[in-house]
Parts: C-alpha cells; sequence; structure tokens
C-alpha cells in the first residue's frame, strides 16, 4: 500500500479553539502538500464510541493509502498504547482505547505498531495532556509522507488491541435486535440492525423509548418522499443499517428516542 | 472554459457527522488533488432559499472554472431532477429543487444535463437517500476533473429549471420596496432592496416587525462605525444589498426582527 | 524569509455564512495551489483578545513562511490601520486593532506597512463593511505568492503597532498570580501563569471564582489520569500556561468560572 497524501482528522475538540489547527500545522511542517481532510470534530467530549461509528462509515469512501487521524483520548497521559495500525487499504493513528473498534470489526487490523520512538515525537518530552500534538500527529504525517510503519515503533500484537464491549454488529449480520446506535443532525435514529437483516417485505420496526416508556411500530419503506411530510418510516439508511426517520422532521424529537433504545425487526404476516 | 480543479461545498449536511467528509472522500478518489472549500453546512435543514442565498454571495469571488457542489435534497429519492449547469464562469451540481434560483438570477445557465448515466455514479444503484454520495458528488469530480458536461448525462431543457416563487430581485432592481432575505452570523438584516435603489442621500429604512407589530425608522449611513455603539444604521452591506445594522451588536436582537420581514426604502425631503 | 503556500485564517464570522468561503475564493483567485487552514471563526463577535489567544497558540507550530490572516475588525470602516507585518518565521495581516498583541510580545515585529494602495486591494472602492475580502485577504495571498512585503503598501513604525492594554504575560514570566485568560472547549480553564513559574513541588493553585464569590483550592499535578474521574487538578497545559482540569470533565462547569477569575500560586510547605 502507497500512501496517497490523504489525512483525515476525527476528534472531539470542537471548533473554538486552534487544537485542530495546530494538528494541521504539525502535519505540513513535517510533510508539505498533505490533504487534510475534517471528518469531525465535535464528536461529544470522550466519546470513544460515537468517533468509532463516523469513522467507520467514511472510511471505505477515501482512497486506498489515506491516513485516518483520530483523537478521542480522555487517558491522554497514562499508560493506553498509542498506535499506528495497518489495514488492508488504510492506516490509522491514534490511541487505542476502544475508538478503534467499528472500523476493525469491519476492515481487520494487518499489523500495528506502538509509537514509542521519540525521535518521530514533535518533542522528546511530549506535554501529558496532548498527545494528539506531540505524538499522533507527527506519526501520521510521517506515514502519509512515505515512511514504513515499522519505522516509527515496535511491533504491537493484533490479539493485544483493545476490543471492550461487542459493539455494533457487522454489516453482514442478520441479527434482528439491536438498539439505536447513533443520531444524525437530522434526527434520524440509526440503528444497529444491518441491511442483511431485512426479510422480504413487508415488514416493520418496534422501537422501544424509554422517557415515557413506550413501543412505536414502524412501517418499511425505501426512501423518505414514499411518506407524507411529517410520518416515521423505517428505511435502510445510506450507511447500510436500518434508520427511523420522519420525511421533512427529526425522527429524535417526534419518539423522543435517546442512544441505546432498543429495536426489533418484525415480518408482517400477510392476512 | 476549463475546470481550475476546485470545488466548494454548500449542504445542510451539519457539523456533527461524517457525511461532509464522505463526499469529499469520494471526490478525491475519482479526481486527486482537487482544492475542496466549505461555503457552510450549517443551512438550516432543508432550507433551499438560505442555501441559495449564501452561494449566491459566494459564486462571484471564487475562479472561473470552479465547480459548486450544493446538496439540500428533501426531495432525495423522489423524482425532482439531478443536475449539473453551466454557467458562463462556473458549474453547478445538485438536486434542481429551486436550489439554485439565486444564483441563476444573477448568472444565466447556458446549459444544463441530468444526471442519469450510471457509470458516473458512485454505484449503479445509489442509496435512495443519499444521492449527494452516490450521484452528485461523483458528477462535481468529473467536471473539476476535465470530463465535459454532455458526457454526464441528457441535455435537460433551460426552461424547465425550476423556478418556483419570484425570488430575490436583482441585484440591478431599483424597487424600493422588499423584505429581510438573510440574517446573518453577526444579527446584520439583508434585505432583498440592492443598492441600485438608493436614492441620493439623505434616506431611512422603515422596518416592519411583526411580534409585536412596530414600524422601525433606521437613518441610512455608509459604515458601521458612522453610528456610536448600539445604534441602529441602514447601508449598503458588502454583497450590494441594503442591510440593517446595529454597530457593535445585533439588529437581530435589537429589532425582534425575522426572516421575511417587510423592509421599505424611503427619501428623506430636506426642510 | 520565502513563503510555504499555507494561509491560516482566524475570524469571528462564524460558520452559518459563506463569509469565510469568500476570503478563500478570492485567496484562490489570486494565488493558485494555497493550503488554506482555518484556526477557528467561532470567536466571539468582536473579541479580539480571544482572536489573538488562538492565534498565538497555533503560529508556533506552522512552518516558516506561513502567512497568518486574521480578522476581528469591528471597527472596520473607521480608521485603525490595516496592516501587513513580517515576524522572524511568519507574516500577519489584519487590522491593527490589538488582535496581535498575544502574538507580537512572543514573536517581535520585524517590520509592518500599511495596506494603502490599491492596486492590491480587490476593488478601488473597497466594501466599508468588509475589509475582510477587499482588502485583507487579497493582501493575504499575494505574500503567499511571493510579493514582496515593501509593494503592498508604505512602512508603518513599530512603535506605532496597537499595543492596549498589558495582555497576557510571557511565557518565560514567573509572576505566581494571574488570571483566566482563555476556557476551552472541555472547559479547562487557562491561567496566565506561565510554567516558567512553577516552584519545586508540591505546589497548588487558588482560583478566586466570583459568582458566588469563593476561593478553591487546586493541587497541582502532571496530567489528568493523575486524579480520578471528577477531581479537579492544576497543571502545565499543552500550551505552556498553568492550566485548571477535571479529570473527564469540566473545570468551568465544577468551579462556575469565568474569564478574568484569579488565580494564585502558592507553594506548600512540608510539614
Amino acid at each position: 500500500m502507497k500512501p496517497c497524501q490523504i489525512i483525515t482528522l476525527t476528534t472531539d475538540f470542537g471548533l473554538q479553539d486552534s487544537y485542530v489547527g495546530i494538528l494541521k500545522g504539525i502535519m505540513l511542517s513535517l510533510t508539505p502538500g498533505l490533504q487534510l481532510v475534517d471528518l469531525t470534530h465535535t464528536i461529544p467530549p470522550h466519546d470513544i464510541a460515537a468517533a468509532g461509528f463516523q469513522l467507520a462509515q467514511a472510511l471505505p469512501h477515501f482512497p486506498p493509502g489515506t491516513v485516518h487521524l483520530a483523537i478521542v483520548d480522555p487517558g491522554v497521559g497514562s499508560d493506553r498504547p498509542a498506535l499506528a495500525i495497518a489495514l488492508a487499504q488504510a492506516w490509522l493513528v491514534g490511541p487505542d482505547n476502544g475508538l478503534w473498534q467499528a472500523v476493525l470489526h469491519q476492515h481487520p487490523a494487518q499489523a500495528a505498531v506502538q509509537l514509542n520512538r521519540p525521535q518521530y515525537w514533535r518533542t522528546p518530552k511530549p506535554s501529558p495532556t496532548f498527545h494528539g500534538r506531540d505524538i499522533f500527529a507527527p506519526a501520521a504525517a510521517y506515514l502519509a509522507g512515505g515512511l514504513p510503519l515499522d519505522q516509527l515503533g515496535d511491533r504491537f500484537e493484533l490479539d493485544q488491541l483493545h476490543t471492550g464491549n461487542p459493539g455494533p454488529s457487522s454489516l453482514a449480520s442478520t441479527k434482528r435486535w439491536g438498539h439505536i446506535q447513533g443520531i444524525d443532525h437530522f434526527g434520524n435514529l440509526i440503528t444497529s440492525i444491518a441491511a442483511a437483516a431485512l426479510p422480504p417485505r413487508p415488514w416493520e420496526l418496534q422501537l422501544q423509548t424509554s422517557d415515557p416508556p413506550k413501543t412505536s411500530r414502524i412501517e418499511g419503506a425505501t426512501t423518505y418522499s414514499d411518506r407524507p411530510l411529517g410520518v416515521p418510516l423505517a428505511l435502510v439508511g445510506s450507511h447500510g443499517w436500518v434508520e427511523v426517520a420522519v420525511n421533512g422532521s427529526s425522527a429524535q424529537a417526534h419518539f423522543q428516542a435517546q442512544m441505546g433504545d432498543k429495536v426489533d425487526l418484525v415480518e408482517i404476516s400477510e392476512i
């Protein structure tokens, strides 16, 4: 795999500070001419699962040889490993705290190294609170500039990679129950039920919201405009997961839904 | 017109999801080395007029051969046309749902094609909910990479372009009445009265707000600092429209103004 | 110093309008192929000190020859000077209203010119409300494209540069009292006490919040995870200033702290 000079950035740094700009300045200092692409910087502070979900959605759409830098790092300064990971078609750089779980479920790791060689850090004494600046951004820039993975540090055993919770099921799963794993800007509710689980139509989704406790039945459809404005529907989202939407408005507001609410996919018997 | 490798992006996708990053990944996969410029991604969901207004303001400031990708697409998956349009100096790519109205008023279309050739889509089976990813982003990347417009699809008759509401008047209009057509981040109220309508001074603007109903008279001026801090003024904004401002603070808050509020420009007779 | 084709942008323009995109279109029209890096556009409207603080943090991390364009310009259209300033390793472009103070404290100006030559403006009649578009963005693009500083305008005496308030102390200062000079996205409270002021441990920080009036004593530490989740600590932040944090959450919320609150660094005598 050859680098393609693209680095994506996913952080919980927000947009008010120049922290993201600092990462970019460092990377451009080490490898001029990079193409830097923001995925998102408004991950809720320390929400590792949200970062992993966004990255897993975006990763397949980038050219082979892209470096994905992701920094949501509540354990910065502790002994959680700092890694660079090679996939078949891309590299990942960031803390190994569970952030990579959703990605690695779809794109298995080929090799990993610990970022433990100070000659590739910004400074031999990195700030204990900003490894993004001092360790991760330089590593991403070196990889995008063509440095071989094994130069960056010692091998890290793949079976030591952080697994934590089982995480979202794979897009190949045919499991018909799950939970809300994401809520997007439009208020669409993205479930952990994959398109592969769909029966021959007709089907419906049963959504259990908790505040107040209630079960809603939502008919399966193909696209938003299959229903009149304001009417809920369930469909396969562009990411490949079953999602709940309301044509022209927010399903989150409509159902008072929350992350983690339970969902079941049910075949409707014709009468 | 030759492409200049620049693509601008205008969407209502927000900043929390990786949807915008996905568009960029796809475009960079098809045409490496593009310069991607975000205009805004915080258009209120489905607000076609707001997107058109932002784009019309920005378009004249980009080099000839820029591609403007704009996706505010409440009718995604329905049969609204998906188009690429050639202007004298730029291309537009997106849904034809009224989004282009403000731009086309100032910059007439020279030619348009429907994006109906699957070989230029990301996949022959596009997601019914994300044509941005599967149809529009690839089309923008192909145009920026030098593919002729007519390759992308069949000709679309210019008199079929969506017109809808009459939209904002042209910057050449001398009409002295209008409405608030935009409210910016600073709370400046941008009217639909053009600079061309200004009489020889003195003049004032009369603003009718509705909640509570009230008419305010605002004296014409040249720049913010022509008035003390906290004092309202009317002036020609940088975009060429008459706007209402308050030096050092927000005219929206000062007047409790809203989009669509009526305005009249009145000459003041010297006594 | 040779330009490196990078321009950073710092404004209070927000993210909803296309104003930032317009700056980029103009710069790319004048100097194709630029690398444009956003530092932040969510500076509170007209908050010159906040813009200066963000820029001072980011500037040292960019390659030599970077142009930093910063536009927080409440006095636009008045007679505040419009300047380009050469530092040893970078250029600054923007209004001279105090914006550059924090930067110039760390990186002394070598030379400055007034942007008073209309041939380098976007138009000989610049908008009185948007010098960013008509004067500053073109100047930044010309500098990044290799135009010598002295071409852009007449020399401006360095002792005439806006100084205003004394501003934050230097990172070399050993003063042990100060105030909250910044609050970041995570709620970390960044003081104006520099790392150089730290005694041999142990030490603590005393924070005086005002609403309600209260003094809190916060123990010195090295990194966030030195304390259990939810426990406050004081440490040297990545920027080199002493900061107050709470492991895993927001010190701003924990202490009800505000910009300007007083802090004192105190050695703890061992008993």
